[in-house]
This record gives structure tokens, C-alpha cells and sequence, in this order.
């Protein structure tokens, strides 16, 4: 009963910069309405290319965070 | 900041006729609520046997999306 | 049309029991929100460890069900 | 005690048309002997080429069938 | 000559009450027609849902047995 | 000396219609420049999304071929 | 209906010399009471040691036949 | 500096009983030497069968454990 | 017709720095000979090791690129 | 820049003797026009059974090659 | 018998600043009681979450080094 | 508690002659030192080339062994 439940959704950040950013990116868009973001794993790297360059970063990560008492009261499939 | 985010979600659609309507059954059921749908990767073929034969495809599938602005404003866990 | 389609989230539950009961409590926690859930897939089992036994057990589920009506029809992403 | 216990076979079903074809070629082939038919999961899509066109389409499934009472009474290995 | 030869059949086990009975009742259903049983391998664990909680678990497994003389005398395919 | 070489090369084919074609129009393209082009396995089945429909599909496949004597005395890595 | 289907089951054969006398044994057995043996795919290489020296190879393959008329005329499971 | 580094080892536990209890057993044995345990994940899950039943469960897993200082002090690879 | 086909090859970049430098020389690399290079996906991540620090990072990658019209018309396989 | 990039390719070698000699003769038919190969990975092991033996081995690597200077200044796709 | 041994053990790496960091720290601490560290290989890429950021970067690699006549010498499990 | 225990490292042995001596030759210097070794699995092979033929196959194992009372009572990590 008081053991946890945890959730893990999947995200795909994106950076100009470095494989970081676009992680860093991704949970900070997933802060701005989930609370209690605790861990992620990447799992996929890729990326598109502008005139033989890496254009955009594309980093798939999956982030889990605590299911707490509000959070699945709404229809959120 | 200007970096887009995606969401990546998993579903299973399902068709009597073909793998490609089972796809598209999915899509058309996400595309009632979620706007800037993108692409989609296949993750999964299977099915049920009616009677010898295929009775229902079933494919999942994983969407992606753009998440914008208003996209996460609800505790849509 | 009348052809259903199916979501798939991933949840991780705990137990300081049994990888069973870890299963159940994220079932039990998933079904106070979501209706018509269908079935569970296991994808990791794992768990922490305290003074040299197991602690808790985490194990990560699919699990899948039927989109109603009603179900998608809030930016739930 | 009545918890059913079901077997899944690898088969290759084949096809100039299309891949669900090659599936329902195989679950037919299979439904000539075998009842209880249930479920079956699509593992490997591959093909042969004639003259730069697809020849054959190779669809290896795995199908799902119930053993019931009579089903494993033979040295069936 | 001497060389033992094992084969490995594909089965699914169920259990309303643990994973660890859905794989025994698997074997006991092998057992009755199959002598020589050896090892087993799960390959994969999951389960319906009645009611928000597990109704039966589905534990797939592998299991392999010595192919003995008479084992293949019959079209066992 | 006699034993065949073979090279695989893994290409995308797309189509708006299905997964079939997708497959077909990658062979065609590489029968244009490549003789004896012999099997394909399917890799990976995506695609695009526009206004919540399938726009193409994208399927990845490895072509494998004879290399004969000319096929590979030009530098083409 | 003309169209071919085979049959993949899944052998371990044994050796205490190589690798390919592990598969050699378990084709030699199969083909005993299997008609139409056409292919096979190595996917496990292992094996027991004896004193510091490997003992047998263990070496599981699947092994793909045609069906042919009465080849599952037997409750083959 | 203050960074922590991380060992994974791999072991496999037995026990007639369950698959959690082949966990454990691991894990007590590896806490007779090892300091910090901290996390496992099950990698495999296995057994051998006797009279057609489960003889033992054989539960491979990797286990966590910080490296303090002298942890790897000795040549110990 | 006008439906593209793409390319993949792979490659693997190397550099002394970053992950990010080692795809970078790959693409720099590849853009040297390739036009309309559009997209990579990274598959292995390793690297050798110097004096106990990382030598050169070595991060292979699949870059995809849109077949045009004389873009296969040697034999370049 | 003076970092090397490497390609892999991807070669299916085949031998009546063993799987030594298939992957030999790859790496025999890619020297005549490659130089720099640097490494093998061997990625499948399969064969086609010729009255129940091993008819021929066929063995798929990647081979990693240093590219050189001229090595890809032609359109080589 | 000149023939070279390596071992690959499992090290998980962390630090708050980037991936390659978190390789280099794992790196350094094997070097203190390892000699003939050769290469390395990313298996795994995760983190913990802080306030909606980064927290510690996550990297588990495999350290391959040469075995040489000390290095085993220990119980060395 | 009479329950064994295995560990399992993972070696690369190597040979200039084939994948079996390269296996035996990791063996032979893990009996070294280790006594119970029981069993092995073959987790890659890959080999480097020299003059456009093989030089050194690598051969990646797993080893398992029986953990006993004095096995791990060194820090052996």
C-alpha cells in the first residue's frame, strides 16, 4: 500500500549542441508539469544533418517519476 | 528554448483487413485528441485466429508528437 | 470503426514481497483512474538491496487498454 | 488444474502477393491438423527477389494453440 | 554417435495465483507425453487483467528434452 | 573458390500506399545499377504522419546479391 | 495454395570436437524422420567444461523443413 | 572525485522454491564478502526439470555495489 | 515513382574529444563524396583506453541518405 | 582531422568446411578491391541442408575498413 | 599459448557534468589497481533527476583488459 | 543454504586458428586460478585482420562457476 508506483513516459529532446542538452531539454519541458521526476534512460541517439553536419541532436529517453494522489485522476491515457 | 520536445506514446490498432488499416485505425483514434501527430514506428505484428484465419491484425505502433505549449498542462501522466 | 484500439503506458510497481505483488500494486494503482484495462506485460524485473537482501522488488509492466469514447478526449500526453 | 497450457509452433508461411497473405497461407497449412488455433505473433518478414521484383514473401509467425486433452498423446516431438 | 540431441519445445503456462505455478503447470502438461524432460527457459512473462487486478499470468517458456530412439519416428512436425 | 560472397546493403523505400510498395520500390531502385540481387529481410516499418494519417511509409530493408567478378573493382566503400 | 510453408523447430545438437559437428549430429538426427530438411540458423553457442577443457559444444539451432501433404497429418504438437 | 563508480557482477542463484528465492540466495552469498550492495536486476530465469517438475530455479542476475576505497585493491580481476 | 529511396551505410568516426566530435568526423567524412545526406542513428559507442583515460572515442553510426538519380549508376557495392 | 573514420560493410561468406572458411573467404573476395581492412564481426551463422547435411555454410560479418583518401571519391552507395 | 586472454568487467560511471565524464571517472578508478586496460564499451546511458534536471549522468561500460600471469593469481571471483 | 551458487565472468580468448581453440584458450587460463569452472556461453566473435585475411579471431565468452566457502572471501571485485 505504501510502496511506491512508478511511471515512465518516453520523450524525444533535441539540441543544436551536444547529446546532454537535448536530455536536459526534454526534462525540463516534462518539469514543467510533472512533479516528482526521479530517473531516466536513454534509449535512442540520432539525429539529422544539415549540409553535412549534425543539424539537431535527437535523444529518446524514457523518464520515470513517482505516481503520487492527483496524479492519474484524470483520464490520462 | 526554441527546441522542439516530443512525446512518444504506444498503441494497438487493430483491423480485419491489413496491417497497414490496423495502423491507420490507431492513428485516426489519436488524431481525435492529440494535434502535430509525426511519425510513427511499428513495434509489434500479431493476431488473433478465428476459424483457421486471421481474425483481427493487431499492430502496435509508437506515435510521436510535437509537445506544444498547452500539451502538458494537465497532470497526464 | 468498430475496431478497437488499444494504449499502452509503462508502469513500474514495488513490493517488499514478491514480484507478483509488485505487478498487483501497479495494476491496483493504475485501475483507481483507468477503466477497461486489459493486459500487462512484464519488461524488467530489478530491485535495491539492504543490508545484503532484497529490499524492494521493482517490476517494470506494460500494460494495455481499450480506448473508450471518452478516454483520449483530454490533452492527456 | 483447468488453467490451460498452450503451445506455440514457428512457421513460414509464403506468398507472391502480400505479407498477410503469407501469414493466412500458413495459418491455413496449419488449421488442416491442428484445432484450437488462437493467437499468432509475426517474428521475421524477409523475401526472395526475381528479376528485381519481389518474388515470394517469407513471413515467419509464431502461432499460439491450446494442448487439450488428445493434443500431446503422440510422441510429438 | 553418443552425442545426446536435445529439442526445445515453446509453451505457455497460466496461473491465477504465481508465475512459478504457470511454469510448473506448463511442465506438467509436457511431462505427461514427453519423457526426458530436462531444462526450461523463461522467455516471457505476462498476464490478463480481470477487474484492475491479475487474473491469469501467461508465463512462456522454452523447455528441452534428450531425443531419445523413438522420439522422432513418428512426422512430428 | 567456387563459394558464392554475397554483400547486404540496407536501403529505405517509401510509398503512400503500403508496406508492400515501400519494400518493391527500394528493389527497384537498387535493380537499376545492381545485377543479381537475390533476397531482402525487412528491418524496421515507420513512417510519416500527415493530418493523422499515414503520409508514407518508410521500410527499412537488407538486399543481399552475388558479387561477381566486375562488382567490386571500383573503390566503393 | 501452391504457395509453400515450412515448419521451424529448434534442436541442440552436441559435440566434443566443434562447432560444426554440434549442428552436423543434430541435422543427422532430424533428418532421420524428417523429410525435407532445408535450412538452418545457428542462435546458441555453448557448452559444459571438464577439467578447465571444454567438455561437450552445445549448439542450439532452428531448423526449417517444408510441409508437405502428410506431414501434419498427425496431432503433431 | 567524489563521483561514485559502480561494480556489476553477474551471478546466478538456485532454489528449489521460488525465483525470489533464488535471489536471495544470491545475494547472501555475495553480502558474505561484498560491501555496499546496492541494486540487482534479473537478467535470466532458468531451471532444470526433475520427474516433470521444476527441480531448481536458476536465476541469473547482475548486482550493484559501490567501489570504496579498498575494494579494488588487490588484483582482483 | 517519385517516392524516394534512401541509402544507410555505416560508419564508424573516432576522436580524442566527445561523442558528438567522433559522428561529427564521420559526417564530415561522409560529405565529402555523399550529397543529400540526411539523417544518422548512433549504434555503438566504445573506445580504447590510454594510460588508463579514454584514448579515442569510437562511435559508430548509420547515416541515411536520398538515393538520386546518378547517385547508383556504378557498380558500387 | 587526423582522426580515422572507419566503414563497415556487411558481407555473407559461404563454405562447404566450416564457418572458419566462409568467413575467410569474405574477407579473401572484399582484399581484391578494399584495402585497409581492419577488423570482423560475425553477425549471423546459418546453412542450407543438402540431404540432411550441412550443404553450405553461410556466415554474415561486418568488416571494418580505414578510409583512405580515395576511398570514397566515388559516388559509392 | 602467446595467445592473449582478456577480461571484461562492468563498471557503472557517474558525474554531474556529461557522459564522457562519467566513462573517464569509472576509467580512472579501475586504473588504480588494474594494469592493461585496452578498451571500453557503453552499455548503458541513464541518470537521476534533481529539481527537474540532470542530476548524476549514469554510464555503465565494459573494461577490457589483458589478462597477463598475476592478474589471476587471487581467488579472484 | 545447500543451494549452489554461480558466478559468471566474461572473458576473450583468442587464436590464429579457429573459434574453438580461441573458446579453449580462455578456458585454459581461467582454470588457472579457478577451480569449479562448469559452463560457458559464446556472447561474440569478431577477429582483426591482417593482409586481407584473418589474424586473430576474438572470441567473447561467459563463464560460470561454483561459487564455494572459500571463493569470494577476498575483496575480489
Amino acid at each position: 500500500m505504501a510502496e511506491s508506483v512508478y511511471k515512465k513516459i518516453e520523450l524525444t529532446g533535441t539540441s543544436t549542441s551536444s547529446i546532454e542538452e537535448a536530455v536536459q531539454n526534454a526534462l525540463r519541458r516534462a518539469a514543467e508539469t510533472i512533479h516528482n521526476l526521479r530517473w531516466f534512460e536513454v534509449v535512442e541517439t540520432r539525429g539529422d544533418i544539415q549540409d553535412g553536419n549534425v543539424g539537431r541532436w535527437q535523444v529518446t529517453i524514457k523518464v520515470g517519476f513517482t505516481l503520487d494522489e492527483q496524479a492519474m485522476d484524470k483520464p490520462a491515457n
